[in-house]
């Protein structure tokens, strides 16, 4: 009984990649969760999901879709860096990770961190990085990573 | 003559982009300042170059090179993200950021910084982020910047 359920846990929250279908599955609204995101038009979604596709393996973004309320309710992305330095090394970058405010509890922050850092590892990155809040230090140190530098930021707007 | 010598440093300390032949004057070496960087083949440079030249605006490494020694004495680099959150909006990631140890009290850190802020701004990011050590936030706050969050890292090898 539990590993039927948990099989049909597991087929309720897959992780996928980003489709262009998702601005109206709420991943707009999901968003909003994290900063400010006013509405994106049609056009303007398309053509940025268009430029990020362009960038194949290097930007990719991933999501959970609940397949009961066919809304997206996790997410995060990830772009590959290539440097000169460590050899012409790559770095993984993680940003705009958000879970839906009613789908806390079910580990899918963590789910796609793991599918994030595994990313990075696949494309031959030394390492992956993020910035977070203090707050969420502690979720970050379960999921494998270990704080390092301060984050600095000039706004323009 | 206070004129004359300023025009002079400015001439010599001119920032520009990097160009495939800063290899062999000691770009890679500078580097080795910051982190771990072996020796890379020319065929290995050409082709990170090339890739990153691909990314034209989206990934610009600048760098100071000494006009009387020849030698590459500074560098930055950003790379512009695109994101759906904030409209669409766009965000510069510097990144490698190193003065010659030789070369220190010369103000060239706060003038690659300058030309990497300023061409996240042209590019029409809201904001431009980098990670640094505790000991460089007063430098980088003299740039403009403000610390916000705090960076966790995760390393594969």
């Amino acid at each position: 009984m539990h590993a039927s359920n948990s099989s049909s846990e597991e087929q309720k929250f897959q992780v996928r990649k980003l489709q262009i279908s998702d601005k109206n599955k709420g991943f707009i609204e999901l968003l909003r969760q994290l900063t400010v995101c006013d509405s994106v038009s049609d056009k303007d979604f398309e053509d940025r999901f268009r430029e990020l596709s362009a960038l194949g393996d290097d930007h990719i973004i991933f999501v959970i879709e609940d397949e009961s309320s066919g809304k997206i309710i996790a997410t995060g992305s990830i772009f590959i860096e290539k440097k000169f330095l460590r050899n012409c090394g790559k770095v993984g970058h993680i940003e705009d990770v958000v879970v839906d405010s009613n789908a806390r509890g079910l580990k899918l922050g963590k789910k796609i961190i793991a599918f994030l850092t595994e990313h990075a590892h696949l494309m031959g990155c030394y390492k992956v990085i993020l910035d977070c809040s203090l707050e969420n230090k502690a979720f970050y140190e379960k999921c494998g990573f270990k704080q390092k530098e301060i984050q600095m930021v000039k706004y323009f707007i």
